[in-house]
């Protein structure tokens, strides 16, 4: 059972919240020069801190050695966002503490010493803060972190100084897309900086509808504040995205459902998919949810937009597959995934 | 129950054959110079040599008057190919004897004074020929045709000249299409004075892949000639066909099988479907059954080629439907079809 397989609040257009908080010992230096025995002490203190002294989250965690996996493993930690495209790549004298329902994963010499992650479905980054902050507690009863009084936290990039904080929003916004509106909310959203990307893809050419939005800077700002002016964005972009689902129910829900019911038609006939293809199709149907039109558990589909990303498809598989062959193989799992968690199609 | 409603000799190929007879009265003009009075001559004569003197047939058959008709009902005989386009616009004059399961079909009128057009189920001219001579037969029995002893019957248009027969064969050839070589196939065909032609569409954009063939001269062969030649051609097609279809199992099953179910998808979700894509997908369906990949009586798809044109679908409907409307009942109708018809899918 992970996290993504509940709703959370705002569950039909926000799939979850994260947030980051970056971390480092102030007598080490930065992960892009520690040597091999430092990154060592590094991973040891996190270990001690968080597996060995016995809080009450200790049992529920776990420390997984990035280099005992092979690349296939480590990108479906990075399709799950539990670690960066960046620690996949240089995760020699990296280190991975995880939750055992991936709510909850402590990166270990990425950019930073640590970046502690916490999800919650939804909108709901407090809950996911109320974690973070517990895990930075837990590990600063140990240790002292680089910590300026003027600036707060130091990190290795200026824009983390501060806080430390990354606050994080992943929304699926179809109708903002289909109509175009999408463009002015990003520009609007940018002024602010506040950032909004794709998270599959660039701009309006984001795969799947499914953008990420997060704060920039965090110096000179309180957590509180920051989580706040997140929320409220999250807030302001849901409701465009909801009054644009009903603006569109108003003046095409025929075009809308035949659109939905084609995507349904393709996921679960087709014997080959891809995964662009699949995101796609995978959007439609969850915009035909939220319009009510189609009935599909929401989590089912928030469950695929995952599970068939390449590399947890071959996971799941137990085994490498060319190309070609992931993509016969994701359309047999949709197909199968659809036939037997799909309500009354 | 029509003819088309089975499944012919040859049924995964060819979806009918057809005979078609021209006659003319050789004490009447022309139907292009005739008076309304001499028109209903012609017709009286031919309703009292097929109807009235109580052959076999006569219960049967009906006659039809077509001014009596409105647009959509004379579209949806020219859909079935019960009519020719030219009598469902200039029908003043015309009429139309039709036997009751839509297997003999006469038109008075058009071109020439009788066109006596007979169908058969797959591939079998020489059923349709037995019963087009039977009526040729009943109606000398009380009429003289026009006829010289060297040419043969004399028609309005000169290739109709000589037994004044025309046959055809509707043939299937998705393959072909798919591949490419149907355009070798044409050009060879065409070479030996046979005419190949889309039946919706021209050349190689033939939508729903479906073509005629027919012979284009009639004069100074005997019928069983023709219908032997045309026989002939038909079988090398049909062979060429199916050959391309174990080929493109042998190179590209799955590909092909992807093709075939995401139709089925299509047919069985959509919500709005054109007249052209539902021929384009029908036709990967059709593919699909004769590669035995997916189980939907042939008969079915059959039907569907027909009843989803533009008129029928009206007809159906029992009104006129504008076209956005029609293509919403059109994949009303594809969609309950398909789920009350096809097998284990």
């Amino acid at each position: 059972m992970s996290w993504f397989d509940e709703k959370g609040p705002e569950g039909d257009v926000v799939l979850s919240s994260r947030i980051r908080l970056a971390r480092n010992f102030e007598d080490l230096p930065f992960p892009d020069i520690i040597s091999v025995e430092q990154s060592q002490v590094a991973i040891k203190r996190c270990k001690e801190a968080l597996l060995d002294k016995g809080s009450s989250l200790s049992p529920q965690l776990q420390f997984l050695d990035l280099k005992a996996m092979d690349d296939t493993s480590r990108q479906a930690l990075v399709e799950k966002h539990l670690i960066s495209p960046d620690l996949a790549r240089n995760y020699s004298k990296g280190g991975l503490i995880l939750k055992n329902d991936n709510s909850v994963s402590i990166m270990i010499n990425e950019e930073d010493h640590i970046r502690i992650q916490c999800f919650a479905a939804g909108l709901n980054p407090e809950a996911a803060w109320d974690i973070a902050d517990k895990i930075d507690d837990l590990l600063e009863e140990n240790e002292s972190f680089a910590f300026d009084e003027e600036l707060g936290y130091i990190t290795a990039c200026p824009t983390n100084v501060g806080t430390g904080l990354r606050v994080s929003v992943m929304m699926h916004l179809p109708a903002l897309v289909k109509t175009g509106n999408i463009n002015n909310v990003i520009e609007n959203i940018n002024k602010l900086g506040i950032t909004v990307r794709g998270i599959y893809g660039e701009g309006t050419q984001a795969l799947g509808d499914i953008f990420q939005i997060s704060n920039q800077v965090t110096l000179g700002r309180s957590e509180r504040d920051i989580i706040g002016n997140i929320r409220g964005l999250a807030m302001e972009i849901l409701n465009a995205e909801r009054s644009t689902i009903e603006a569109l129910l108003k003046s095409s829900k025929l075009q809308i459902e035949d659109m939905v019911y084609r995507a349904f038609g393709l996921l679960s006939n087709a014997r080959v998919l891809t995964s662009e293809e699949t995101l796609r199709l995978l959007s439609d149907v969850r915009m035909g949810v939220n319009m009510g039109m189609i009935d599909v558990p929401i989590t089912v589909l928030n469950k695929l937009l995952i599970m068939t990303r390449p590399a947890n498809l071959q996971l799941m598989c137990g085994r490498r597959l060319e190309p070609y062959e992931r993509d016969i193989k994701r359309a047999e799992y949709v197909k199968e995934i659809l036939k037997t968690q799909s309500g009354g199609v």
